[in-house]
């Protein structure tokens, strides 16, 4: 999407490759909102180590940045015969997924390079396949958030406000973003609206990442604190919500995402107003029978106990808020039960939760 | 409450009154939880700078500062005849009253002190009975705490993990507080019970007043972000809810608090856990006919966009976390529905919301 710096507009993705360099360049998101800058990884384990440490995020950005990385490593490979360089390429695969050991997209872009790679026959003809490929990774993944941004425009109506929660933007993918593909493609078609932003405490990615998406593209917005949601809903002033999720059951139609996900589901639910997935089809899990065994995440109580933040002079800082003594407990995510969403918006429409299990095979399902 | 402080523990109430040296002594509350500090204010202008500026907070600390504040005034007054006394009352009385304009704990407080003071003929009558009348108006605040404590402490079973919301302690009051009386009567008991403080943003006052108290009084707690509270409902861990209330109103038992208030009991009601709001009588509106009528203030929006905590060094910052290009929403308080609301827990029993009006002339309504 394009980002202002010094008063010039350039068009930017949240990862892309240098081809000529053998590059793959990231908007370093540890550093927004309060700068934006992009850098360049000169090698997979440079790139590696970008994924580990959370320069970049968001499933779609990092599958991506994975396939970048994958054709970088093999583009690296120096002479040798094939098995050489399978040799090689295992070493970076494996270096790349160990980066963020229980995220899928990594494993999942990768193994899809490495299969249009197996085409060749010499390591120089896998070479050129690898780069072919995770560009195609990439282009897939900004032609799903398109398609996303597509089916979704339709719910937007002109002075609609709209809840968002967390960043499922275009930060957390390669460009357009999951649940802010609708926003975008209303604004190009020159509907009026307004957009909440959940700060999404405890890491407040929805004040940080996501207003700060909004306001790159002049969508009109305003961060409230996770709290007001409801007295909004009461007032009548949220018509939509619409969210991402980080992982969709396909058997159920239950949503894992942020935590204070199923919180807003609730009011959302009690106030009849339309409450919104927006997924790309990766993050379907067609295996988990039931919402109770994903796994919830327990993070660092600090991220609870205090906040990140840039002070008087723009340096950035942790400050503890919570009394020095006391401890907290973090989870991370929350399951949304499928009697509260009303549609999931995905790449090829949009669909009841439990639509999904029915249309199985056009979203993706391999299995019987 | 005790307050340990470098290993020494001691009794504290927020406000109380030095009669020798005609002081108000006060918590520094805008130090917590990092610091804990009593401070001295010498006449009662100093004391109203310190409701001001917010050295101390809530309803019944605030109305007992002023009796204090009241009394100070009176005391110093030098010699002269009761009209004289009388002008310079009404000094003090106005110079308390314009420390905090739209709170009305201050003016009831105070109008109970004079009435109390015109009992005395002469100037020194009256100066004699200020003293012992802003006395008993702060022990009055103890002992209604003490007994929202008495009848609410059987709600609080063994091994029970309660949700509270703000704080609505002894910070907020003289002694004990409302919402967590029953916290204190049941942990004298010697019950086994955990408490989840929701950190209630944007301003915090869970993770840094009442997980303080709790800490202080030894009361199992841990710190949660408000968006989490959904995710433990979810699971079953929380019991019950007790929070404070701002305004009760006596017609319909509805409930004006901290905002997010109203977030926490539509989860309850979903997950039929128990809501209970524990409030003095002086927080019951007569008046009003409706909710929608409660004017919810919208404050500083920089309390949404960033933090105030301590850094690495113990310095007391603020720090920007949201985008510093957007804006944001911030009203203070929410409105919960009679609907909701299993129980109200006063100093003379526990009542259902619409049971109120009912008992209006026990409750302290004044009219027809």
């Amino acid at each position: 999407m394009n980002v202002t710096v010094n008063g010039r507009t350039r068009h930017y993705r949240t990862v892309s490759f240098d081809a000529r360099r053998n590059r793959v360049l990231l908007i370093e998101q540890r550093l927004l909102p309060h700068r934006f800058k992009v850098i360049a990884t000169f090698d997979f384990k440079a790139t590696a180590l970008a994924i580990r440490n959370m320069i970049v995020r968001g499933a779609g950005a990092i599958g991506a940045t994975a396939a970048y990385g994958l054709a970088q490593g093999a583009r690296a490979f120096k002479r040798g015969n094939v098995d050489a360089f399978e040799a090689h390429v295992n070493e970076v695969f494996e270096t790349l997924k160990n980066a963020r050991p229980t995220a899928v997209d990594p494993v999942n872009a990768m193994i899809e390079v490495r299969r249009k790679m197996s085409a060749g026959a010499t390591a120089a003809a896998r070479q050129q396949l690898a780069l072919g490929a995770a560009e195609a990774f990439a282009s897939e993944d900004v032609e799903h958030c398109r398609d996303i941004g597509r089916h979704g425009v339709s719910l937007i109506r002109n002075g609609m406000k709209i809840l968002t929660h967390c960043n499922a933007g275009w930060l957390a993918f390669v460009d357009i973003g999951s649940a802010t593909a609708p926003i975008y493609a209303a604004q190009e078609q020159g509907k009026r609206f307004h957009v909440f932003c959940d700060e999404t405490r405890p890491r407040c990615q929805g004040a940080s990442l996501t207003a700060w998406e909004l306001a790159q593209q002049g969508v009109s917005h305003e961060v409230i604190a996770d709290n007001a949601a409801g007295h909004f809903f009461q007032r009548g002033e949220i018509k939509m919500v619409i969210v991402g999720s980080d992982r969709t059951l396909g058997r159920t139609g239950e949503v894992a995402n942020k935590i204070g996900t199923y919180t807003k589901a609730v009011l959302a639910h009690r106030h009849r107003v339309p409450f919104y997935v927006a997924i790309p089809l990766s993050t379907i899990d067609w295996n988990l029978k039931s919402g109770a065994d994903i796994p919830i995440e327990e993070r660092d109580e600090a991220e609870v106990l205090g906040a990140w933040g840039a002070d008087a002079k723009g340096t950035r800082r942790y400050v503890r808020v919570a009394n020095p003594g006391s401890g907290a407990r973090n989870p991370g995510f929350d399951v949304t039960p499928a009697e509260l969403i009303t549609g999931i918006i995905t790449p090829i429409g949009i669909f009841k939760p439990h639509e999904l299990w029915d249309n199985r095979h056009r979203l993706g399902f391999s299995g019987r």
